[in-house]
């Protein structure tokens, strides 16, 4: 067998394909193989019906050595991959697997709920498909071994609940089973994160690097409303040559800093808020924000980061011009001179909240999301971004032309790119200039 | 040609395989040609590559009628898509589309970008492709219409910039162009959104009333942590004893609502945050938040609707004590006495952001999202929500047992779905008890 397995990921559900849902379970699978060294070759998702399953799974096995089923397992009536499985595995009969019905159990009764007829059923498999348990919830994961005279080659079938939590916790277990059988190759990613820089002007900018990558290095352009462009590299096994891709990402990543330098904000990937939280970490300091367009956003991309309550005290969002004044102390003259969408306005807001909190730094915004509202001096898309620490404050302006959700999430992540910039630079004591945006 | 045309997507993207990015394209577009009476088989991705892109965009010709591909027309190079176009139309060579250079050229403009030959380059298109101009983006549709003799029925192939809200402005020109092939059949679909009951116990609760639903009634349930479980009934063409369709749909909805009296919060696809702003504007009232353990996200979700400013002040993400104290009020024996994850807090921090804001209804939160910080009488995943309005301040207390991020999804959709009970009892007189959680 090969020492890179192929795998096909199959998701199901008619809600995937009205457009109900996102399928995101194929994302967290797909990473989870690729990390481990499995070649992901294709996702397919089909609707809730079993001739539609059973051909997508019989599809996927001629072409793939692993083949991994999501969706369909939930406990509701829509689901049918059950009697798939079935088939697929000349089962002759149902049987109950101890270890899951345990669990089922424990979960249900730590929520204080009844174990019911339905619940039950969720333990009951094909009794030709090997269990492995599901510690995170009541669905397990079903194992289909196939011999070579099945499809000419030997394949194995996962099937994964569809609760996308869960199918990502099962995707431990099931890397940890391919490895018994694959002797996996490795495979080599290096991202670079960088914000501020269309993906076009960038390709621009690092066209020269890129003509003289080495050919086992693939490059691509992975852009991002909250966390720009990624620039992923990958080695696909160990080069001929011998070299050692590690090394050799490194260099490439130093190369790339050179030519983008406070464009690239993580050599890894992470986020505008966990590089945030990394340099406020690492000094000791705190930030607060005032958010009028963003509308508690930037709040919340903060506080998703665990911690963040080291570095974060809180903020106002003074979506009206009273808040703006009665809590964050915005003088009423300023918004009467300048408007609310000003440099003036966001600077005070960004002094009114450090104030309130005493945090070290701070970030406000206030712009127009749309749609309407929008005048031709202030167009919907423009946001002024005000950050604010004892080194002064300091404005700045972006502008965007998207719809109202993607404006605001432009909003945020602009206004923690400036942000992630001045706490850089006051840290590090190097000056940084803003990316993409003009200074007021 | 049948009625009812048969549809394939296929979304292009190493970034999709290695479980980068999450694939939304496929969802935006399924939705889009669901609306209009197309009947999507199956969404497949694959990589970069241009023969696994020939191979699924050739494979899904011959099982459909129409294939619609994104992805892989971006400006940089890991993209090849267009390539595969040229051969697969037979085209002999490029031409620039006019409609589309001018649309560059007043984009770029608009930024204050200068015209760069990788975006012209965007322009040009294989000979024998049709242009859809793209008004949104740089990149155009491309349409390739292949006769009856290529793949055994007439096919058509649309290739959607991969941007996603490009790719969703484009579906608006695609359906009309399939519009003038089809006379598509008609799909009725009609949505109930729940909220607090889960999906197992759902399922137990219309179990009676689901056995009774008419064959050619589909039902579907659809579980998000943000919106709670939407229940979809479908019916594909007007059934053949001649019942109306939308008038089946209607009864059936009123007899769920019967079953599910509130936990049915609409009869549509709608969120949470907008029912909530429906309320607001119905009666002229207006909320305000005060969060602690959602960090902002409940103020980010109320203003995703556009026109929130109509109804939302603002709020006060109080993710420290001394912003409890100091910014809301909440006295400092309270914390000391009860914690901050108490209902005696969050009925002072609700009381505190009204008291700020002057708002008619208020919701605060506070609770532990994890990982770690809980103990064991206050664990990981409990959180305390406090509405206050004139009617007085109540508090009520949820429990979920997941990762950081989803607790906070579910902490603040169980505070919106506390609060819209509370507003819709006050506004229309009748009373509602919380779901799923227990009052203090």
């Amino acid at each position: 067998m090969a020492a890179t397995p192929y795998a096909s990921i199959c998701t199901i559900g008619d809600e995937i394909l009205i457009g109900q849902i996102v399928d995101t379970n194929s994302a967290v699978i797909a990473r989870a193989l690729g990390q481990a060294g499995v070649r992901v070759t294709e996702t397919v998702s089909v609707g809730d019906s079993g001739k539609a399953i059973r051909n997508a799974i019989v599809d996927a096995l001629k072409k793939n050595d692993i083949v991994i089923v999501t969706g369909g397992l939930g406990p509701t009536k829509d689901d049918v991959t059950k009697s798939v499985l079935y088939e697929l595995s000349g089962s002759s009969g149902y049987v109950t697997d101890k270890r899951q019905l345990d669990i089922i159990h424990s979960i249900l009764a730590s929520r204080g709920l009844d174990v019911l007829g339905i619940n039950r059923q969720q333990a009951s498999v094909p009794d030709r498909c090997e269990v492995i348990p599901n510690r995170l919830g009541t669905a397990p994961v079903m194992v289909v071994r196939f011999p070579e005279a099945e499809y000419g080659h030997k394949a194995v079938l996962y099937s994964l609940p569809g609760v996308p939590h869960e199918a990502s916790g099962a995707m431990e277990d099931v890397v940890a089973d391919i490895r018994t059988s694959y002797s996996l190759d490795r495979i080599w990613h290096k991202t670079i994160m960088t914000y501020g820089i269309a993906e076009s002007a960038l390709s621009e900018k690092i066209g020269g690097w890129e003509e003289e990558l080495p050919a086992y290095i693939h490059l691509a352009y992975l852009p991002d409303p909250l966390k720009g462009v990624a620039l992923r590299m990958s080695i696909y096994g160990k080069p001929d040559d011998g070299t050692d891709p590690v090394r050799i990402l490194g260099e490439q990543t130093s190369r790339l800093r050179g030519i983008l330098g406070e464009a690239v904000y993580a050599e890894e990937e992470k986020t505008l808020q966990e590089v945030i939280g990394d340099l406020l970490r690492a000094s000791g300091k705190t930030v607060s924000t005032a958010e009028s367009c963003t509308g508690g956003m930037i709040a919340s991309l903060l506080t998703s980061v665990p911690g963040a309550s080291e570095y974060y005290p809180g903020s106002v969002v003074s979506y009206s011009n009273s808040v703006k004044e009665n809590i964050l102390g915005v003088p009423e003259e300023i918004i009467e001179k300048y408007g609310a969408v000003s440099p003036e306005c966001v600077a005070a807001m960004a002094e009114g909240i450090r104030k309130l909190t005493g945090s070290d730094f701070s970030v406000a915004t206030s712009g127009i999301a749309g749609p309407g509202g929008g005048s031709e001096g202030k167009p919907v898309g423009l946001v002024w971004v005000g950050i604010s620490s004892d080194a002064g404050t300091r404005t700045v302006q972006f502008r965007f032309s998207n719809d109202r959700q993607r404006n605001i999430e432009r909003f945020a992540a602009s206004a923690l790119n400036a942000l992630r910039c001045v706490i850089a630079e006051e840290v590090s004591g190097h000056q940084q200039s803003f990316m993409e945006g003009k200074s007021a």
